[in-house]
């Protein structure tokens, strides 16, 4: 199953690489209530949103993107697909969650934020009272 | 129901607003498994990074951070709560995804991104080809 979800996840990679919106559509749930918010957005909620989106992603010409390192959570019968996107020269950690409509994989939710941190808590940081951002400052990144 | 989705999710910026570590660690899942993207941050997956990123977080000082537009999807058993922050002077967007256990709704992931746009294409533009900037060079924000 975890295969058919990776396989889910990269359909929509191929779609917005190729601009190819018929695909995008099909990928999409048609039931189930959908959202998306791409980098620095607000939330597009409901289908006639956010395929307008991709509408006018797709046709003003769609970057080089990759996709790598996606890692599949199951919540039930949702997927949530965690995985890092190239976009030209950023950096796109992306939130993606699939439902199974009429036997498939297809896409409820997509939420990208663009990389900037330079450092994570890691769990031996478990211990600690230190800020991520190695100085006594503020943390590189504004906590959530 | 859906009233308890938003109990829920007002529970996670309580905790965040008290600094209060012990009902954050209450209020994420212990059995399903957990995610959160911090704005700018790298994707933590597993309770373990994720709890250490709220340790660091909450121990820096929590800055003041309301929560409005709350809007709950759901995808069967499983909840997606869309809404916006005020975090400081920032807008952020933010995933919010819960699932029951126990008899209660618990956070299972997080996702927040900073709002950086100036336009969104509504439903009424979805006739259009023009990019989303209002003007004939890249959009505002890179699609991703």
């Amino acid at each position: 199953m975890e295969l058919d979800i990776v396989s889910a996840n990269e359909a929509f990679y191929a779609a917005f690489r190729g601009e190819d919106l018929e695909a995008m559509d099909r990928l999409w749930a048609q039931r189930a209530p959908v959202a998306c918010v791409h980098p620095g957005w607000p939330a597009l909620i409901g289908r006639d949103q956010v395929m307008a989106s991709w509408r006018a992603i797709l046709s003003s010409g769609a970057p080089a993107i990759r996709c790598g390192a996606a890692r599949v959570l199951m919540l039930g019968d949702v997927a949530s697909v965690l995985c890092e996107e190239q976009v030209g020269s950023d950096r796109v950690v992306a939130t993606n969650v699939f439902v199974r409509e009429d036997g498939r994989w297809v896409m409820v939710h997509h939420h990208g934020s663009q990389l900037v941190a330079r450092s994570v808590p890691t769990p031996d940081d478990s211990d600690d009272d230190e800020d991520l951002s190695g100085d006594d400052d503020e943390p590189d990144v504004g906590p959530n």
